[in-house]
């Protein structure tokens, strides 16, 4: 439990996470989507790759206090600001690497039982093989999410999740307004429409 | 923890919950919201009035085993619902009160640091009675979520929200599209908007 | 110009189409973006594929009397449908022929230079061919319009523009909120989303 | 008709406008259902209030060539900008006022029968001076659509279309998504939301 966020339902407020110019992040309307597809349990063990500002992964490292997240990040700065971001939540069972994967999914500690393949904007084989690596390392039974921003990305999760039997699976397109204040007045704003396609490794 | 929903996040199927035609639910991209909102500590009492079938009271329930959720329905059948619905989670923490609101809520026990109002097509003065009375019982700190489906309701809670100088005031518009499987093909359908309106009481 | 539909705008109101359980109705606002699409010359000749009840051909009817649009449906019943609109809004311009696309495509009179494929639930090759034939039908200059409701459909279009060659695509995703009637109140209601995809055909 | 947009359907690309930072535009798919909502005869005397960018001054004076589009704005810059968007689509019939609404409004010529009050971000009494002065302004039978960015918008719009006895109100929120080309990729954005509201004066 966190000073900062002493609360059971996730959600915290974007503004209280230290950001980054140019450094996605998971709007927290759509990091609530995100976490309710993951299906934490308390000992969970998730696979975090691509995690951005690190919301996500902070998140989880409070929900489940006896969990393991493992936060995945290619670019050094990047995952400092991961790191503080745990910091100033009190999180301390996110392990931050430093790697490109799917490469350095191999040598990752703990195998998950939860995968979350979050950003990037390209489909293809590159992102192909990254799902079907994740999805060999995951435990059974498991859940795998991946977001997908444009029609490229949708296709290559879609027939990766066809050819590798993933069961259960799950799409929503959270498209979200919110009211934000603009000086003195205040004007409804979108959040950029992303996919959130979920399923599960089951016997 | 529930054997149905062994889950540390939010976000039950809806499929999951017993449902009654013409009963209203929260579907479960818009409860997480709500749940998100609502900012529930581990002891939180919570006030859920309109509690229709009962999906945020469950919810509720399962995060916050310490707590104290009040489901406040008018309709007896409804309430049997949210009964059943909290069975089937095995949750024991819901006390569910048959009752109109504004003025049964005088007589509720707990009072509470959160309150929820759902449902309703109605804005008007009604729902400005209800909202004050909410607001009156609710603890200091505490968190007040509303829902408005047209613009009777968003008139009138935004005007009450003003007058009772409620703080730190949120609004978010969920508009949640789904992939769902008719017979042998998919369709992207959508979740009906509504607006989720939130603030707080502090010092 | 019709007496029940005097402008010069798009944009007739569901209501004003006669309408049959279960025959796929394009929905104003969607109907807005689809024309808009189009780009209808004075002179258009326009294959709407799939033309359900029959509102663009009406409104592109009223938009190009001295254009020519054919109706294509495979149901003889839903043709009726069409044939009916088509008086109400006396609208003279509008061939419907019965028939299955993509085979009947050889036999359809007058070439066109703007073809709208609708409806349908299923991607995959039989979508393909008929997106080829339509193509090839249409003349240069001319543009080519598709709707998707789901990823498969997404997939083969987006697929099968690229092997076409098709150029200056775009796309969009309406996802349309109307207030809604309902008895004594009102309440917001998504029009189901789907996505637009269009190009054109040039030098 | 234009050389730059020989077409009978409305939707010119936002691209073909000349645009300033900060000036409004009316963007593609909204612009659609503005046009639509507005429901313009041949004969069409438009008043367009807030005319930003004067997109729906450029589609409106294509679309009704025996009409006359009076484009109000308080800025000699934005009025200008009007001017230029004119002249490149070839537009003659748009009467451009440098003027504050609801004050200029007097002295306009051409009694409309259609009105569009755009943009601006403050409901309050100014915004219902100005949309009571539009409608006594406004002949019979015609029609006033408005937009709304946010809650005192919507609040003051609905309020003061009760109080004038605005007939045959029609709601709509379009939420669009557009797949844009981002660099080697491309990302599905939000178009911001805003509510449409239109309604009628009839005998």
């Amino acid at each position: 439990m966190s000073d900062l966020w002493p609360y059971v339902t996730p959600g915290i407020p974007d503004a209280l996470f230290e950001q980054l110019p140019g450094i996605p992040i998971s709007k927290r309307e759509v990091r609530l989507l995100l976490l309710g597809a993951l299906r934490l349990r308390p000992s969970a063990v998730l696979w975090d790759v691509g995690a951005g500002t690190g919301t996500v992964a902070v998140e989880a490292g409070l929900l489940c206090p006896q969990g393991k997240i493992v936060a995945v990040e290619r670019d050094e700065e990047v995952a400092a600001l991961i790191k503080t971001n745990c910091d100033r939540f009190g999180v301390t069972n996110v392990d931050i690497i430093v790697g490109n994967a799917p490469e350095c999914l191999d040598a990752l500690p703990h195998q998950p039982d939860c995968v979350l393949i979050e950003g990037g904007q390209k489909g293809g084989e590159k992102l192909e093989h990254l799902l079907t690596e994740a999805w060999n390392q995951l435990v059974c039974p498991g859940r795998i999410v991946a977001t997908a921003s444009n029609f490229d990305m949708i296709h290559t999760i879609s027939d990766t999740f066809a050819t590798l039997a993933v069961q259960a699976i799950e799409v929503t397109q959270p498209a979200i307004n919110r009211l934000e204040t603009r000086g003195a007045s205040q004007v409804l704003r979108a959040v950029n429409p992303i996919f959130v396609i979920s399923g599960e490794k089951k016997l």
